[in-house]
């Protein structure tokens, strides 16, 4: 059954948003069994679907911060970078193109900051189903390559996220839209990095997100709850999000109490490319999950977390600026803690290696 | 105790060669017992160490060829991309720096066409030791921007991966060497790739490995003998290992019955540039083990690896070009086969994306 999370109406068939213009979640009988591997190890806690595609996504490494003795002696890096397309994505994907292969479509679209759509362009590839990916012009030229590799069609749009999204939308007969915030078969994918903390450590006290989109956000908090709904776990952590500066509306209507989310300045950029989006589809389910949660949301600045990169590739971890952004986000919002905090590393520093070279070493 | 497979000599403590000047392979007692995370899964299998560090390498996806139905129904790729620093190397670093660090050593150096240089930067950053790394100076721009990102001091030198090495033994004083070929703890920690596969599909048919040292083609075999003495297995693999041409010193002399290796002419270049070997270390224990193992070596064109490339990602798999010359060697010279074959991915595309740049979509 799909749930609207903002009118509470249901619809037992998928479809792409609620009549009343929200995003859909998906809301179903859950059972804690992990067994096997790739996100089909969680399927007593996700959607049934008629095939299911795997290319090894997730059981990514829980990485212990190495300064240990220092000012955060349980911090962990959960390094998303080691999936099969070098981004968190994969897991939603599975789920998304498991489905669309299920339902027999054959050509899939996306709207993309890079790494959605280097991820679904892979999985279609492996599922032998066509893609289309529209992505913003000055995406990190590494992560069009990867997608025209797969073999998928690239459209490069004069704008932001928002605008490739508008794209694909005018032309949505033509595709199976296997995006998130559209799609909600991918937040469920999602969620399993979520799972896969519990296993490893059993429930945090606090996760650090990067949000551009909200989807990632979320989803882990939607794992989270499930897994205490289904029994397996007591307790529920501290979500905190993290926004760039310039490109930060749900940092922002969360802490003015906007009903709506506000326009970034025309011509903003950000180094955290994959988080730059203006109009975020799960915005308000991440705001949710912030107050639910008694968590918060952040905005950091690119000096911020330029200098958070390369705090974190001297402990030998390699990410893209937009995962960087967590670590600068608990070191300006969270100071010495001697609490359980997990970072999610939601791309690989090979994404984007350029943003290296703006760091002096 | 440390053997060496040239004169049979052994040695009860750690050294970088035999005094004939070969190699040195650790021996020692092994107990197959798989249990947690990271190359220490298979510390029944392993040399002790004092120190033990871990970045979550390993258990990488085994990928099935999509398609099944056709002339290869039972291959499978195994996706070493999905490793911390995006190559198959962290297996052997992690092992290597272990060590480096239950020793006590400050600083590492290490020769490197520019995988292992990242994951030594990587490791080291980790457990807080300094690290040197020589390159050739037409290195991946990606490769370099990340092993200098991990902190590493990068000398960049003119001519290929042998004359590196001749400059980092010039100044082996300075360091602990914690390269392939010299130090044996890095074989020992590659051989684990073995031990995954057989823990997913048990013993292969034929296994394939792109060939630069001959270091994780000698580890490879090592790791199923390995498993057979300890009693987890019953049969051993056929080793099919691939140079690209122009850099094939292995396959000449495995073929022309060579006692030393023939150089390349100057100035030979290959698109595979993480096997653009002149020198392997470990050349001899590899032609061992293809002997043992009633295998073959061979080599393939630029072209052939690029067509190789272009069909991988088509089933999507992104692979740096040395990867892809195990699909480029299954076509040429395997053809049509029920047996089930495994396929060495050794790093991802993400490490060398211009390579994608010069195919025909």
């Amino acid at each position: 059954m799909f749930e609207c999370p903002e009118c509470g109406k249901t619809y037992s068939r998928f479809r792409y948003f609620c009549r009343c213009g929200s995003v859909l979640l998906w809301k179903g009988k859950t059972l804690w069994n992990p067994e096997g591997e790739g996100v089909w190890r969680y399927s007593g806690m996700l959607p049934p679907v008629k095939e299911r595609i795997s290319m090894g996504e997730g059981w990514t490494p829980l990485v212990k911060n190495r300064d240990f003795v220092r000012k955060y002696p349980e911090m962990y890096y959960k390094f998303e970078g080691d999936n099969p397309t070098g981004s968190f994505k994969d897991r939603g994907t599975a789920l998304v193109i498991s489905h669309a292969l299920g339902e027999g479509y054959g050509k899939v679209g996306v709207a993309s900051t890079g790494n959605m759509g280097a991820s679904v362009a892979a999985y279609s590839a492996y599922a032998n189903i066509s893609a289309e990916v529209f992505v913003p012009e000055d995406t990190p030229p590494q992560k069009i390559t990867q997608i025209i590799a797969y073999g998928a069609r690239v459209r490069k749009v004069k704008g932001t996220f928002s605008e490739c999204f508008s794209k694909l939308w005018e032309n949505r007969r033509k595709y199976y839209i296997a995006m998130t915030g559209v799609n909600p078969y991918y937040l469920e994918g999602e969620k399993t990095v979520a799972f896969e903390i519990f296993e490893e450590i059993g429930v945090p006290d606090t996760v650090v997100v990067p949000v551009g989109t909200g989807g990632l956000f979320t989803a882990v908090w939607k794992g989270f709850k499930e897994l205490k709904q289904a029994g397996a776990s007591k307790k529920l952590p501290v979500m905190v999000g993290v926004q760039a500066e310039g490109f930060s509306p749900i940092v922002r209507a969360w802490e003015e109490g906007l009903d709506r989310f506000p326009m970034p300045d025309p011509g903003r950029h950000t180094i955290a490319s994959s988080i730059a989006v203006k109009e975020p589809f799960n915005g308000w389910t991440a705001i949710d999950a912030v107050n639910e949660s008694k968590g918060f949301f952040c905005s950091v600045t690119d000096n911020q977390i330029l200098r958070a990169m390369k705090k974190l590739a001297a402990e030998g971890i390699f990410a893209e600026p937009a995962s960087a952004a967590t670590l600068a986000a608990v070191e300006k919002e969270i100071g010495r803690t001697d609490e359980r905090i997990v970072l999610l590393v939601t791309g690989h520093g090979l994404k984007q290696p350029a943003a290296y070279a703006r760091i002096n070493h």
